[in-house]
C-alpha cells in the first residue's frame, strides 16, 4: 500500500537538494536544463516504453519467480564449468561485500592496496600451479585468454606463417573464439587431430588443451620442442585445478598458458563471469596484455603494489594496440585467489584428488559394465564410448538429475568436480545401465605427467585456514581499499553510481549462481526469459532494433559492434570497406578494437571547442570515401560535450556509404533524453557496469551488450558451440556472457521504470552541471556545448596553474585522498586535467563536501604558487600523507600535521587512511615483480 | 569426494600449533591435558550421539530442505508480530555484516563508539516516538518488556496494594509472561476490560494497550488521571507505527512505555530476535532496567557515548537486584534505529498512513459486505465479528494463502502492515464472502487522537535517505568499532568465538526470516523440527532430559530454571523452600534471577583457592537446611577452574533436599568431556551466543534455553498463548523464543559432530593454559585447579601491579586497544583482574600477538613502576591514543609518538584507530543525556 520508490533511493539529491542545485545552475527545473543542454536536433520527447517501476521488495518477488523457472541439475558436463563449493566466508566477505564490490580499477594504488594484495597472490597462484614465469591479473574466460594468447604469439613469432595450429581436443567454445579472432587479423586457424596428424612445416602458434576436452591426459613436451623448431610459440590452455596434480606447462617449455578459474570458488553463473588467466615464460611478461600487478616502492621506500605497465593498459594505445582488453575479472579473480589462499596446496591437492578419484571410480564402474571409455589417462573427465545411443544415456542421465556432456551420437562426456558425490555416481551409472561399483580404484594419472614441484609456498597460502584467520584478512584487505561505500568516486567517463543492494542479491542465489551454461535448454528458461526481457528493455532505451548480451566486457562489446558492421559490409560485397574514422578525442579502446576487427584506424582532429572537427571529417571522408567502413564516435563525448554536429556526422558518413559507431560509454547522459539508434547510430556497444548499475569489482566483472540497428542484427555474437567460422562471429566463451550478473541491470531497469531512469539521466547532468558552476571560478571547465552547459561531466583543465605553480594534475588527484575521496579522472581524455563525474547517486552534501576539497585544494595551490609552501616540499607534493607519516616522531615540513592529515575539517573520527605513501611506478616498471614477494620485503 | 571438515575451520590452530602449544603448556595431546585438568569424578569417557559432521555444503542443503517444510504464508495475525520490508542495505550490511555481528557488548566504549551511536539513535527514536523523556537500548520483547515495566511500577509506586491492573485488550502472550513474573513477586494481577469495568480503588500500576489487541484505539487519557490518583503507574504498551499518526502515550502523562520495534524491518523469525523496548518519563530514568547509552566526553573533551550507569547494568546488583537483564537486542535495535534514519519521519508517516488505509479499506468491505466490527476507531487491526464462523474464514483465508487470528469462535482479527497489497485485502474480502471493495475510504483515526506533534527531528533521521548516504553511514559507523573481524576479543566468561558464515547464512532465508510465531502449526513443520532436534541434541551435549529453548537470553534461562525447581517444590508441597545459595564468585544475574524467582539469596563464601568453601556450604546448608531450595554454581567456575568439589556439593544439597542448578556459561569447557546433567545437576541454562557459536551481535541477541532432568521437565516454559497462570512459566512472549536464530547453533551441531565438539573444547581449555603459561611470569595467575591448570579461561592479577606502580587494570585494557586488541573481561569475577578466554577459534598466531602485547605492556608497567614515565602521563594512563591526538600539531608527553600509536611493531599500514580517548563515565552519569546530542556538539 506504500510506495517507496526505488528511484527515491537510488537518486541522490532529494527535491530540496535538487531545487537548491538547480539554482546554483541558474534553471527552473531539470526539464528546462535538459532542453537547453541536449541538441534539439538529437532530443527524442517520448516516454520509455518499459513496465511501470516495481518496487524492491516487487522486484525481489518477480526475480525469485523467475529464479524458480530455472531447474539447477547437477552439472557433469564439463568444458570448462564445474560445480564447485564457494567457501562461505568469501562469498559473504567478497561477492556480497560492498568494499569489495563497489570498488574501482586500482587506478589509484595508494587506496587500493588490498585488492592489489589479493590480484598479486591471484597472479602467483596462478604462476605457480601453471610453471609459468609471470600471469596478469586475469582475463574474461578461456576463450578470449585463448585468442589473446593467439595474438600475443602472432606478434612474438619469428615465423612469417599465418597459421595457427589448433588441437582438436579443444574446447569447442575456444575454437570459436579463436576462429572469430583470427579471420579478420588474417589468421589461418588449423585444427589438428595431434594424436592421428603431423603438425604443418610451417605455423607460429599452437595451441594445446591440457586435459583435453575429451579429458584425456597427453604428454606434450615433444609438441612443444617440434613447435618451438618451427619458430612457433605454444600455448598449453590448462586446467589449474589437474595442474596441482600433472605437471605443469611451464615444466614443459610452454610459452604461453592459458585457462579459467571459475572452478576455484566461482559459480558458473550460465556462463560467467569468472576470471580467465594468461601466463608466460620469462622474456614475455612485456608482451602480456590485460592488466599486470607490479610490486614497487613508495615515497617512503616501503614496497607497495600497483598496476605495472600501466600506460600500457590504462591508455590502449590506439592504431598501434595489439589488444583492446580494458576490464578484468578483479572481483571474480579476488574470490578465486582466496579459494587458494583458504585452501592453501594441501587443501587445493585434496580437492583435486578428490575429483580425480571420483573419475576414475566412474570409468571403473563404466569399464566393469563394459562400457569402454576414450584414452587410459585422464584428470577429472571420462568420455565414455556408447555406439549409437549417447542421446539415450544423457537424456536419462538428465531424468536423474544429473547433466553430461553429448560428444556426438556415440560419446558421452562426463565430468567431476569437487561437488561430485556417491549419489551422483550413482546416477550416472544408471543412466549407462551399468551396475554400482564397488571394487577398488587406483589413480589413473600417468607417473610421468605426475606433478613433484612445490607450488603455493608462499607464507600467505599458509596462514589463513582457519575462518577466524580469512575472515579477518578479507576485511584487512578491504579496510586499506576506497570504494564507493566510503564516499564518492567522481570518475570521469566510469559512472560510479550507485550499486543498490536489491540489484545485487539475487546474483548469489543458487538457481542463478549454479547454472552450466551449456545446460539443457529447459533447464533454463528462468535465465532465458530474464536475458530475452533485459536485451529487449536496452534496445528500447538505445532505441535499437536487437541486442545480444554475449560480450562480458565493453572492449568486447565494441569488438562485436565492428564486427557486425565488417560482417554487413562482406555481405553486400563491399569486404574492402575498411577505413575506421576516430576521433582524437577517443577511448584508446576504440581504435585498438577496430584494428583487431580488422579496420585501418584513421583519426579526425578535433576543433578548439572539442568537439569533432566537420572540416576535417569531410577531409578525411574524401580521402577515403570508397573504403570508409565506419564512424566511431562517444556521445556525448569523451570531453563530456553535447556536441552539436552529431546529426550531421551521421549523415556524412552514411552518405558516403559508412556505418555509425557511438560508443555507448556515456549513455548515462542520454536515456530517456535521446535514443542513438534514432539519431543516426547503427551500432553502438552499452557498458552495464556504468549506466547500469552491475558494479565495477575494482576492475570487473563489466558486461558491455552490443546494440544494433536492424540491418546489423545478422551478425550479431552467435553461439559459442555452433561452431561456424564464416557465421556470425563469437565473442565470449557462452552465449549469454557473464550471464549471472545479468540480474543487476534487471532489476535496475525494472526498478527505476521509464520515469526512474530519466530523472536520473537529469539529475546526472544537473549534478555535473552543479559542480562545474561551483568551481569554474577556481579551475576552468575545459569544454562546454549548448549555453556553457556540460553534460554528465566536466574536465577541470589544471595546465594552466600546473604552468604557473609546478603543482601537477597528480598532486591534486593524491591530495583528495587527504580530503576523503577517490580522485577523478586524471589526463584522459586531455593530459593535465581532471575529468569529474558526479552521478545522479551523489546527494547534494556530498557534492558540497567535494567542491568544498576542490576549492580548499585550490587554495593550497596558491599557497605554493606564492612560494609560502616550496614547490618540493609541501601538502600537495607529499600527499597523500599516510597515518604512519603524519605520526612520525619527526616532522619536518613546513606545514603543520593538521594540515597533512586533516585539511579542510576533515572528520577527525572518521579519517581513511591510505595504507601507502605516494608509489612510484617508473621504479616498479623497470624493476618487474609480480608475484608475491618474500614477506621480508615487508619488515620495517 | 572430498572431505573438508568444518572443525578444521572453525578450530584454530592447525596440527603443527596444537603441538606447539602442548610443548608449552608441558603435555604430550590434549586427550593427555583434559585428563590433567578435569576431575575425574565428573569426567564423562563416552562419545556424544549426534549425527555424523555435516560439512557446510552438506548442511546448507539439509537447511534448504528444512526451510521448504516451513510455508510462509502473508501473515495478518497481528499480535505484535507484522509484515516489514527490511531495507535491503540494512539487511546487507548489518544482519549480515561481521562488523555488526560479532560485536561485542560495548563494555569497552572507545571501541565501541558506533553501535553505540546506533543505539542512541534507537533511543532518541523511541522517546521521540512514545513522546516519553527516557528509552533504553532495548529490551528481550514486548512482553518481557512490560513485565520488567510492571516490577519498575512496583518499585516506584507508593500504593501498598498488590494490585496490577492489565487492560484485558492487551496481547495475549504479554498477560502471560506478566503473570509468570508477578506470581513469584507477590503480584496480584487483575485482567480489567476497561470498556465495560471500573479500576479498582488501589493498585499500583496500570498496562494498558494502544491500540488493543483488538485492534482498538481508545482515548487513555482518564484512565491515566484516575490511576495516578491512585498512587499507580501507568504503562501504555504502544505499536511505535501507530504512533507516526497516534497521539503518543507521553503527552497524556503515561509513565512508562512498552513494546516492540519489530515492524521496523526486522523480520518476525517465529518470534524472534527483535528489540522491544522500554521508556519512561521524566524522574524515572535512573529507574531503567537495562542498558542505557548516554553522551559523556572523552580525556580531550570531545562528546563520546558509553552505556550510562553502567555498574548497574553490567554487575546487576545481586540480591538487591530488581532485574536481571543482562543481554539486549543490539543487533536488531541497530536495524530498528536504521529503518527509522532510512525512511526518516516523513517515510514512517506514509508506511504509517498506507498501512491505516489498508485496514481502512479492508474494514469499509466487511462492512460494505454486511460483517460488522468491533469498534471503529482503530490503526492497522480490525477484528471482524461472524457469530460461529470464525474458524471457517481464518481456515478459507489460509487456504488462499493468508493467515489470520482466530480470536474465538465469532471474531476473526486482521492486521496489516507496509507488506499489505490489494490481492492480500482481495483474499481476505473473498475468506468472509464479501465482494471485492472499490469505494472510497477516510481515515478512521480519531480526531482528538491524531498527533500533531512532531518527532525525528535530529538530522540524523534526514540525512541518510539516499542508499548510498544509507550504505556510508553504515560503514562508517562499524569502522569505529573493534569485532571479530578485526582480532581476538579474549573475554572471559563470554566465548568470544567464531561465528562462521555457514552457521549464519540461513537466518536471512525467507522461509525462517518471515514467519509469525502465531502462524498454524501446519505451517511450522520446517521449524519444529529444527527446534526438536536442536532441543535434542542440547540435551545430549549437556547430559539433561529435556530442554527448552524458549528463553531468548542468558537471564531469562536463569529464572526459566529457577522457576522449575519453585514450581517442582511447590508441587510436592514444599512450597515454603525459597532459600537459594550462591557462591560469592558468581555472576550477578544468578542472585537477580533468584530474586525474582521469589527466593532469598544465601552467600556461599569462596575459600583462598577460589573455589566453593564447602566448609561454609555445610554451614549453609545446616542454616537453611528446612527451606533450601537450590544451590546455583557455576562450573567451571567463574574463576575459570574445574572445581574439584562439585560432585560432593551436589550431592550435598541433594542430601538436605535441594536442587543443583549449575549455570552453563562456562559449557564451552566441559562439551565432550563432562555433562551436567550427569555429574549432579538438575537444571542449567545454555548461553546459545556463547558456546554454540550465535553471534554476539554487539549486545544482543542471545539465547539461553533451560536443560533440566525429568523431574522438572513439567515445569518448563508453557504457551504463551496458553494463558494459564498456574500452569507451566512462559518466559519469553513466543513460545520458541527467538526461533529465527536457533539455525546458528542447528548448523554448528550439525558440522562439528561430536569428535568436532570435543576437539572444540580441547583445544580452547589447551589456549587458555598456553596464554597462562606464557604470561603466568609477567602477571601472576590468580586461581587454578588440578597441577596447576586452568579450563578454558584464567585471571590475571594486576593488583600487585597495580599497588606498586599505579597502572589500573582500565589501563592495561585501554592500552591493548593501542596494540590492536580488544580487552579481557575487567574485574570480573575479581576486582583488579583481567580474565583472559582466548577460545578454541584463535589461531596460534593471534594467540602469540596477544601474548606478546601483554608481556611489551607489562614492560611499561615496570617503566612506570621505575619512574622512567609519570604515573599521571605515560602510554598507560593516556591510552587508548586516538589519530588526532597522535597526529597533534604539539606533543608533550614524555614517550615518543611511535610508542603511542605502533607499540610492539603494531603493523601501520593495517591500525585499528579508536575513535575517541578515554571516556570519561562518570561525568557522564552525573550529567545524563541519553538521546542524540545535537550536531553542534560535535563541532571541534
Amino acid at each position: 500500500m506504500t510506495t517507496d520508490q526505488f528511484a527515491d533511493r537510488h537518486i541522490g539529491p532529494d527535491a530540496d537538494g535538487e531545487r537548491r542545485m538547480l539554482e546554483t545552475v541558474g534553471y527552473d527545473s531539470i526539464e528546462e536544463l535538459m532542453d537547453a543542454a541536449i541538441p534539439e536536433v538529437i532530443r527524442w520527447h517520448g516516454t520509455l516504453d518499459l513496465p511501470a517501476p516495481a518496487t524492491e521488495a516487487e522486484v525481489i518477488a518477480e526475480l525469485r519467480a523467475i529464479a524458480a523457472r530455472n531447474t539447477v541439475a547437477v552439472s557433469m558436463i564439463g568444458l570448462g564449468y564445474y560445480g564447485t563449493h564457494t567457501p562461505a566466508v568469501i562469498r559473504r566477505n567478497v561477492l556480497e561485500s560492498p568494499a569489495w564490490y563497489t570498488a574501482y580499477t586500482p587506478y589509484q594504488p595508494e587506496i587500493s592496496q588490498g585488492r592489489l594484495e589479493a590480484l598479486l597472490n591471484f597472479q602467483t597462484m596462478v604462476t605457480d600451479l601453471t610453471g609459468m614465469a609471470t600471469a596478469n591479473a586475469s582475463m574474461l574466460d578461456e576463450g578470449t585468454a585463448a585468442a589473446e594468447a593467439m595474438t600475443l604469439a602472432r606478434r612474438t613469432s619469428k615465423s612469417k606463417s599465418p597459421v595457427y595450429v589448433v588441437d582438436a581436443d579443444t574446447l569447442p567454445q575456444t575454437i570459436s573464439v579463436i576462429a572469430t579472432r583470427a579471420e579478420p587479423l588474417g589468421i589461418e586457424v588449423r585444427i589438428v587431430d595431434l594424436d592421428a596428424e603431423e603438425l604443418p612445416a610451417e605455423f607460429f602458434g599452437l595451441h594445446l588443451q591440457y586435459p583435453g576436452a575429451s579429458g584425456v591426459v597427453r604428454d606434450q613436451a615433444a609438441l612443444v620442442e617440434t613447435a618451438h623448431a618451427a619458430g612457433a610459440l605454444v600455448t598449453v590452455a590448462a586446467d589449474l585445478l589437474g595442474l596441482t596434480l600433472l605437471r605443469p606447462p611451464g615444466e614443459i617449455g610452454a610459452d604461453i598458458a592459458a585457462g579459467t578459474t571459475q572452478r576455484f570458488g566461482v559459480p558458473m553463473g550460465f556462463g560467467g563471469p569468472h576470471a580467465g588467466y594468461l601466463a608466460v615464460r620469462a622474456g614475455l611478461e612485456r608482451m602480456l596484455p590485460g592488466r599486470l600487478v607490479g610490486v614497487s616502492r613508495d615515497a617512503d621506500g616501503n614496497p607497495a603494489y600497483r598496476l605495472a605497465l600501466q600506460t600500457r593498459e590504462q591508455h590502449i594505445r590506439r592504431e598501434k594496440a595489439t589488444s583492446n582488453i580494458c576490464t578484468a575479472q578483479v572481483l571474480l579473480a579476488v574470490m578465486a585467489s582466496m579459494y587458494a589462499v583458504y585452501h592453501g596446496p594441501d587443501g587445493l591437492r585434496r580437492i583435486a584428488s578428490g575429483t580425480h578419484r571420483a573419475a576414475a571410480r566412474l570409468a571403473a564402474g563404466l569399464v566393469a559394465g563394459g562400457v569402454s571409455t576414450a584414452g587410459t589417462a585422464f584428470f577429472d573427465t571420462v568420455t565414455a564410448v556408447v555406439p549409437g545411443r549417447a542421446a539415450q544415456v544423457v537424456a536419462d542421465a538428465a531424468a536423474r538429475g544429473v547433466n553430461l556432456r553429448l560428444v556426438d551420437a556415440d560419446r558421452v562426456g562426463v565430468s567431476c568436480d569437487e561437488t561430485t558425490t556417491d549419489a551422483h555416481l550413482s546416477a550416472v551409472w544408471s543412466a549407462f545401465g551399468v551396475p554400482e561399483f564397488t571394487g577398488e580404484v587406483t589413480e589413473t594419472l600417468p607417473v610421468a605427467l605426475r606433478r613433484d614441484s612445490d607450488f603455493l609456498t608462499h607464507p600467505v597460502f599458509h596462514r589463513h585456514h582457519s575462518e577466524t584467520a580469512m575472515l579477518r584478512y578479507l576485511r584487512r584487505l578491504s579496510d586499506s581499499d576506497y570504494a564507493l561505500d566510503r564516499g564518492m568516486i567522481p570518475l570521469g567517463s566510469c559512472t560510479m553510481k550507485l550499486n543498490a543492494t536489491t540489484e545485487m542479491e539475487s546474483v548469489t542465489w543458487p538457481e542463478f549462481a549454479n547454472m552450466h551454461p551449456f545446460a539443457p535448454g529447459e533447464q533454463t528458461a528462468g535465465y532465458r526469459e530474464l536475458v530475452t526481457s533485459l536485451e529487449g528493455w536496452l534496445a528500447e532505451v538505445t532505441g535499437y532494433d536487437a541486442v545480444s548480451v554475449q560480450p562480458n566486457a565493453g572492449s568486447q562489446g565494441e569488438l562485436a559492434g565492428l564486427l557486425a558492421i565488417r560482417g554487413y559490409h562482406r555481405e553486400r560485397g563491399e569486404g574492402h570497406r575498411n577505413v575506421c574514422l576516430i576521433p582524437s578525442s577517443a577511448h584508446g579502446t576504440n581504435a585498438a578494437s577496430a584494428v583487431m576487427a580488422g579496420m585501418r584506424v584513421v583519426v579526425v582532429a578535433c576543433d578548439d571547442n572539442g568537439d569533432v572537427d566537420l572540416v576535417d571529417l569531410d577531409r578525411k571522408i574524401e580521402a577515403h570515401r570508397d573504403t570508409l567502413a565506419a564512424i566511431m564516435v562517444t556521445y556525448p563525448s569523451t570531453h563530456g560535450v553535447y556536441e552539436t554536429g552529431i546529426a550531421s556526422l551521421c549523415a556524412k558518413v552514411h552518405d558516403a556509404g559508412g556505418q555509425v559507431y557511438v560508443d555507448g560509454a556515456n549513455l548515462n547522459a542520454l536515456v530517456g533524453f535521446a535514443r542513438p539508434g534514432k539519431f543516426g547510430a547503427d551500432v553502438s556497444h552499452l557498458n552495464l557496469h556504468k549506466t547500469f548499475c552491475i558494479p565495477h569489482g575494482g576492475g570487473g566483472p563489466g558486461v558491455g551488450p552490443v546494440a544494433v540497428r536492424s540491418h546489423l542484427a545478422p551478425f550479431l555474437p552467435g553461439d559459442p558451440l555452433g561452431g561456424s567460422v564464416d557465421g556470425q562471429p563469437v565473442i565470449s566463451a557462452a552465449q549469454h556472457g557473464s550471464a549471472g550478473i545479468l540480474p543487476i541491470p534487471w532489476a535496475y531497469l525494472r526498478m527505476m521504470g521509464a520515469e526512474g531512469l530519466t530523472r536520473a539521466t537529469g539529475t546526472a547532468v544537473l549534478a555535473a552541471n552543479y559542480v562545474a558552476s561551483r568551481l569554474r571560478a577556481h579551475y576552468p571547465v575545459l569544454y562546454t556545448g549548448n549555453k556553457g552547459l556540460v553534460a554528465h561531466e566536466c574536465i577541470l583543465d589544471l595546465r594552466p596553474l600546473t604552468k604557473a605553480t609546478g603543482v601537477s594534475v597528480d598532486d591534486v588527484a593524491k591530495r583528495l585522498i587527504d580530503y576523503g575521496f577517490h580522485a577523478p579522472t586524471m589526463s584522459f581524455p586531455v593530459a593535465g586535467t581532471l575529468m569529474v563525474e558526479p552521478t545522479e547517486s551523489e546527494d547534494l552534501a556530498e557534492l558540497d563536501r567535494f567542491c568544498a576539497a576542490m576549492i580548499a585544494i585550490r587554495e593550497e595551490i596558491d599557497l605554493v604558487g606564492a612560494g609560502q609552501w616550496p614547490a618540493q616540499d609541501n601538502p600537495l607534493s607529499n600527499a597523500p600523507h599516510t597515518a604512519a607519516m603524519v605520526t612520525g616522531d619527526e616532522w619536518s615540513h613546513p606545514y603543520p600535521r593538521s594540515v597533512a592529515a586533516y585539511p579542510g575539517g576533515v572528520d577527525r573520527a572518521a579519517k581513511y587512511w591510505p595504507p601507502v605513501r605516494r608509489i612510484d611506478g617508473a621504479y616498479g616498471d623497470r624493476n618487474l615483480v609480480c608475484a608475491c614477494p618474500p614477506p621480508d620485503a615487508f619488515e620495517d
